[in-house]
């Protein structure tokens, strides 16, 4: 059960002009369920991604950033759930070439213009011809209000599937920014998180899209953690079609900051959509760390809190056994860190009560107030680390038997 | 349940002439448990230690490193459990004082020539008044023989005591080394374990047994993971009491390669004991990584390997889902690694299979194989970086649903 999430129905979800999308049942790992998704863009689209820093990164995500760096004129994303295609070596990187291929022969566009993902067991070969053979039921399915089935095709052990859309207006004229995500387990992107895919019916030219992708994705994907596992298959995709009418060449025009805020809020819903039905979550936590010197000691911080077993364990139990937070914060890496100059508060529902301060317990707080504050389901730690004024906040959840459970049985 | 560990019986735990241990129940945290540890060091004996580089490092961690910087003639060390002082400020601070105040008043020596240590809970104050009600007792209890029942009173998690000693022959005379040691959360020691103390009756200069306390440190708990947690209390302490006759004071003295070995080797079976009673633990694992470019990046990939909780819980089920293990050397850091190039056998039991090659899975692999080797209770994965002649070693445990269970109900 996801901690505060629920899909949006479909017809929440906007379509984007110049996007379509179809799904289909291929049998790539299993029996009777949708595994196999087609995106197709119409021409003019400018398409942008950013993907995992993982070293065994998929044979798709090498694929993905050859066809970006030849051009962004892509006209395809093909998603393939059940075999993440990586740990495979040549022969994935052949099947991802095949399946790009074959989109390309069904649409009628260039190999070079199809952008591959595939997401589920490592180590395990893609069965091109599966999804060879699913295509044509996709592109049979294509269209533009096909969001909603896309959002659950591409879940693997994602109990709800993800989704976010708005409309906003700029100079009159309306336009869309819709996306969807999944993801539960193996997530801390370290660029990108498992897949995300974004659209917009505005134009945003080629830099800028690119630019944008990847501050979306710091603001929202790279700031999530379920388990401190970097994923191989971390991709995100922004999508620009163009079809709105509204067309943003520079950073300098008038209608970006709208626009730009639109999407970073969308890529922000879709993130923490990931952390809310992450694996065995019960709990939605904000590790928001301020008073830094620079960015990176915040993120250091705020990942060390939020990958802690003992920090998570202790939020599942709502037991407010705190040390194990100043422990993680002294463990963080901050080699000069005066704990003595440190405040860790806690706050849900209103409610910020100061934990720690001088190295030690803070006069005011008591254990009861600790206990209640951690029976919320959406609590936030706030870290001060009193050297300077940078900050970072990172969003992950707490850890429960059901995390084991799902992942000692995830193939079974 | 421990993997393949049991506690040495009393007898087999050597006495190290020149030491002699006192327990006793002072109900620092809960009544009627041997929470207290006396180990009084008769003159002569020399004392060196390593700590936790965790910046929110508890208060008897930051006296023992005045005090050992005062000198090494320590004549007295104390434990506590409970309540780890750590997170608690200058009161914390004043407790550890206090402590080794009524130390020294009841052996009369020194308070620098005391050296404290706590471990439990971080963030509560520890009761100083109970400590020092305790002394007497310990005092009383005083003994050459008091190995077994010191092991056990500085338990906290554990399930068993951890200890180790064996017998040496130097130059026809008998050395003694004897340990003791406890942790099985909040395990990543940086520099040392939670608790571990080694005595011998051979006298070693100090500036010896200062490098060979880091060197053991290094060779045996800084190789060690239960959690990813670096502790706040983490303290290694080697004593040389001199008593034997034997006496080394220079590297080159030709007793010191066979001393050296006996004190590493009951270093690394203390160490290996805490990752065998790690919280939860089913399954021994050691990570062996060779073929680095230098000993540091072998330990980032073990590390890596050693804390996915993806990779621990797959050996928790026995589930050969081996693309875990790829996924986290390809996030370890290493940013130039060429994963075509490394290779990834699992052994147990005296077989060995070659799991992954060419970036992708070995052509004589089976899961039937992997699922059989990793059944084991003790079982190897190893890792040729190939790209160097580099390696190390981190030992570490299988993640079940008890580890949750442990920490979610660690205080109640």
């Amino acid at each position: 059960m996801p901690v505060n999430y629920a899909t949006p129905a479909a017809d929440q979800l906007h379509a984007v002009a110049g996007v379509r999308l179809g799904v289909a049942q291929a049998g790539i790992r299993k029996q009777d369920r949708y595994d196999l998704t087609l995106i197709a863009l119409d021409a003019g689209a400018n398409a942008a991604g950013v993907f995992t820093k993982n070293r065994f990164c998929a044979a798709p995500v090498t694929l993905c950033r050859q066809h970006l760096a030849a051009g962004s004129d892509i006209r395809a994303l093909v998603i393939n759930t059940g075999i993440a295609n990586a740990g495979t070596g040549e022969p994935g990187m052949q099947a991802a070439v095949a399946t790009c291929a074959a989109v390309a022969k069904t649409l009628g566009v260039e190999p070079r213009q199809v952008l591959p993902f595939s997401t589920g067991v490592i180590l395990e070969l893609l069965p091109a011809e599966r999804v060879v053979a699913g295509l044509p039921a996709c592109q049979a399915d294509l269209r533009s209000d096909g969001w909603h089935a896309a959002a659950h095709a591409i879940m693997t052990t994602d109990t709800v599937a993800k989704a976010a859309s708005r409309h906003i207006d700029i100079g009159g004229r309306t336009v869309t920014v819709t996306g969807i995500s999944k993801g539960a387990g193996m997530i801390r992107p370290n660029m990108a998180t498992m897949l995300g895919f974004v659209a917009t019916d505005a134009g945003i030219a080629a830099d800028l899209l690119q630019a944008l992708a990847k501050e979306a994705a710091d603001a929202s994907f790279n700031c999530i953690t379920v388990d401190g596992d970097t994923s191989t298959n971390d991709s995100f995709v922004l999508i620009a079609s163009g079809k709105s009418g509204v067309q943003v060449d520079r950073a300098d025009a008038a209608a970006w900051p709208a626009l730009k805020a639109a999407i970073v809020a969308v890529a922000q819903e879709l993130a923490q959509a990931i952390v809310r039905d992450g694996e065995g979550a019960t709990k939605f936590i904000t590790v928001a760390v301020e008073g830094g010197g620079d960015v990176a000691e915040c993120r250091k911080v705020a990942y060390a809190v939020g990958h802690s077993p003992l920090v998570k364990t202790a939020f599942f139990a709502s037991d407010p056994n705190l040390g194990r937070i100043q422990a993680a914060i002294g463990y963080a890496g901050i080699d000069d860190l005066d704990v003595n100059g440190t405040r860790i508060w806690l706050a849900a529902n209103g409610e910020e009560a100061l934990v720690s301060e001088h190295g030690g317990r803070a006069a005011g707080y008591t254990e009861q107030t600790g206990s209640r504050i951690m029976k919320a389901a959406e609590i936030t730690v706030r870290i001060d680390l009193g050297r300077g004024s940078a900050g970072a906040t990172v969003w992950t959840c707490d850890f429960s038997y059901d995390y084991v459970k799902i992942n000692a049985d995830y193939r079974s």
